[in-house]
């Protein structure tokens, strides 16, 4: 029994495709997964899609027969179309294929969701989108067809996560957050006296999700304070575009990426108050797991932000004494994830901003920094990586006299690498410290997580930055910037504090352990 | 009286958005030129433009108040579309400026002509055209309204070129080539006996335009036969998906970027026959000059790229003897682009296939690579820039046995410069030399030729790539690719031996006097 990304690579091959330049993320881990049984498919991983779809044109320019690509969702082929654009003045035949979210999944509006099929049609190419895993076969072999016919063309095929893992899913659907409006908001709009009732009623069963504005400092005192009066739960929801937090500030839980956590964190809610936040939706599908994070038969209400302190005052709760930072102690021995955060949590200036992509890497920094001096934290919201360098680059325009520290991993900072020469260009006070773990470790970890049996070479090789190693000081400095490499806790501090010492930009490539999943 | 592009730069200011992340083209020179007079506005370059809607995203969190960016037509926005997804997510006001063509040109399908609405509508924004010069001060401020309306959201701001340079230019277009279809090509389709008569009747006063296969080794040869059996005048179309040259290969003039360039081509043509190719018109509209470049009265018709060998056949014609290839004489002496492009044709190996996005620095090429060994071109069909290096990736993978080398130009290369990592992972045998002059010449260039007056600092800082120049021996050493720098041409000569000779990628940082317009 094959799975329909098996079904797509062997019709891919039949139809004379046998090289996919790849930059996939979760949604395409069963197309990597198929690799390994598909020795005649040859991967080649590219560290941004622009660079997947131009080497796509190359090949067929010089082959005479298309490659495949290999890109992930909306945001990914975003990043190949200007060399998509190039393949279509050349008339080059380029099998474009992008993954999708599941098709249950994607009526949610997750973050990464949008409009593929627009994308595709922009290229004055044929899209391609099979209506159901038995129609990859078909789908396949029509985009082959549509780009190769004369002229050539770019044939976009969309290739649903579920399709690709080959089998649909029922019953995975909650009843709630899905029902009136397409982005499974809810539909009842409390004021404060409403929301003062029902929250004295549920007490914890209710849970307030914070989103919006309701995440800088003033929303969330007042978010304890409503803890404090009536016991409900509150979380800020798990990517917020601007989090407060430090001394003074109330420690509020962020909702999980992982559904399994934020399940757990839902669990035994009867009320959801939406409070600038969306219905929570798991970031991607995954096989036999629900999608709609909100448990079954809890209401979902929303109380719009500007509510949120009144409704405090109404409460009338006082928020608990902020803990006091403990000493900060500096951590010692060969550099890995927890005594980063402790580095950076122990030497963090007053009213810095972090600009928030580490993800695998900064699992640790959360706690870690809770009880820093405060700060803002600006996360990545939509999912697309490659973003925390250029937000650290308008973090630093828009609050000159404020230190931005951009925590940034490896393989999201090639995707807008040349972010650091405008940093150097307009010696802004920014320190890049790059989490490198030499893979796309969490596409390691979601390789597991979407139920795929691989671990042979082919698919591990998408999912591996080393071979070789990237010198993140070496590229800095290139591009004007100062730079350093750490390997012990002792380095990243020294560094990081001489780096938040001078002026201009900084980088520092904290080397962590080769990343592979536990 | 000022120019529209001066309207909307105050305007913007007006708006209190005073801060733009650019990374400008052509169409937007009238922007750069205005900012010159409207100190309040920061200019903040940015080498990709992922990195300005990145940082306009990140801006707007901390201020609070939107930045401006400023992008080249649709392809510069599809660069910079993923991080305007995350703003979208974050509900980020972002005042997106995107330049387009002249209202005139735009129905021409020049190579840089795409659906900016649609990539608009792609981050569910708002999307604002204006529909006059007159109408620009209100676009302005509608696009500030809907992106700091609640949520926040990305408003993108059209602005045509001739609305930007504030006169719209009449009896600009030909009679010719803007006929019944929407791309301007011939209605009229020859077959081969039809155009052996039109060639024979017409001679000099006939010129036959190639692209597509017609530009490969057999349909130049038959092209050359054809010209020295009647006459015809031969060109190739500017910018060839994939050109055959050198030792063997007829040389057939390319129709010049420059519209002057081509106009003096194409002067003096009755009949205009396609060949592969569409009829042409200018890159960009310029204020005062012509977009169609086919001379008035021009009858154009086509004839399909498979007929190219049988009407050379019909017609019985001998193509000259190639010329012989002089000496190859290896010049001494400072860099700069005629030697180096004599270094590159002397030791140019037998079989190599050039990605060429050698653009403005690349002047001397054509000319000095006519007689070196045979080799095919493959160049920036569609303008989108960021394709050199990736395209070598593919033509290295597809031939796996030919020597590819990369001419790149530094801005260019900033793009899609992860490229060299997947050179590396691969062990590509790649050459790449970057033609380093430390600015956008192009731009330099085209800030003239709209006709504007700019020469303040500000207005030349974002096409200045210095401060700091950007060391790419350094950066391809990051990415795991050898790398040398090479100051004179002997220097170049040697490096370039060493790189062909030894397997895998190598990277030639060749460092160009700083360019100025002459």
């Amino acid at each position: 029994m094959s799975t329909g990304a098996e079904v797509v690579v062997n019709r891919l091959l039949a139809e004379g495709v046998d090289v996919c330049f790849a930059n996939p993320g979760t949604s395409e881990m069963h197309f990597v997964a198929a690799l390994d049984a598909a020795p005649a498919m040859r991967p080649v991983l590219c560290l941004f899609e622009g660079v997947a779809t131009g080497a796509a044109d190359g090949y067929a320019r010089i082959a005479g027969t298309p490659a495949a690509t290999l890109l992930h969702l909306g945001p990914g082929m975003a990043n190949g179309l200007a060399n998509l654009h190039n393949a279509r003045r050349a008339f080059t035949p380029v099998v474009n294929v992008v993954g999708d979210h599941a098709t249950y999944h994607q009526p949610l509006d997750a973050p990464l969701e949008s409009d593929i099929d627009a994308l595709g049609r922009w290229t004055q190419g044929s899209v391609h989108r099979p209506e159901s895993a038995a129609d990859l076969d078909a789908a396949v072999h029509a985009a082959v067809h549509s780009a190769t016919s004369t002229p050539g063309r770019v044939a976009t095929l969309i290739l649903p996560a579920d399709y690709s893992w080959g089998s649909t899913p029922q019953n995975l659907l909650s009843d709630n957050g899905v029902g009136g409006s397409e982005t499974g908001d809810a539909d009842t709009l409390l004021d404060a006296a409403g929301a003062a009732e029902l929250l004295r009623a549920q007490g914890e069963r209710a849970v307030l999700l914070l989103g919006g504005a309701a995440t800088h400092a003033d929303g969330l005192r007042a978010a304890a304070r409503i803890n404090a009066a009536t016991g409900a739960r509150v979380l800020v929801e798990t990517f917020p575009a601007r989090l407060t937090r430090g001394q003074g500030v109330p420690v509020i839980e962020r909702l999980g990426y992982l559904a399994e956590q934020a399940t757990q964190q839902l669990s035994g809610a009867t009320h959801l108050v939406l409070v600038g936040a969306k219905s929570p939706v798991s970031f991607f599908a995954y096989p036999g797991k629900p999608s709609v994070l909100v448990p079954d038969g809890t209401e979902v209400s929303t109380l719009v932000v500007d509510e949120l302190v009144g409704l405090a005052d109404e409460l009338g709760g006082v928020a608990p004494a902020p803990a006091q930072p403990g000493p900060a102690e500096l951590p010692t021995g060969p550099l890995n994830p927890q005594n980063l955060a402790q580095v950076i949590a122990a030497l963090l200036p007053e009213n810095a901003i972090i600009s928030d992509e580490a993800n695998t890497s900064g699992v640790f920094l959360p706690a870690a920094t809770a009880s820093a001096p405060r700060h803002d934290v600006l996360t990545l919201t939509g999912g697309a990586i490659g973003q925390g360098l250029p937000v650290a680059v308008g973090a630093a325009i828009a609050a000159p006299h404020r230190p931005v520290i951009a925590l940034q991993s490896d393989g999201s900072a090639a995707y807008t690498i040349s972010a650091l020469w405008t940093m150097a260009r307009e010696q802004l006070d920014v320190t890049v410290v790059i989490l490198n773990n030499h893979a796309y470790a969490i596409l390691q970890l979601e390789l597991l997580r979407v139920g795929t049996q691989a671990n042979g070479e082919r698919s591990r090789s998408l999912l591996d930055l080393s071979r070789p190693d990237i010198d993140f000081a070496l590229i800095a400095q290139g591009f004007g910037v100062p730079a350093t490499r750490a390997t012990t806790a002792e380095q990243l501090a020294d560094q990081f504090r001489t780096a938040l010492a001078e002026p201009g930009p900084h980088l520092i490539d904290a080397a962590l352990p080769t990343w592979s999943p536990g």
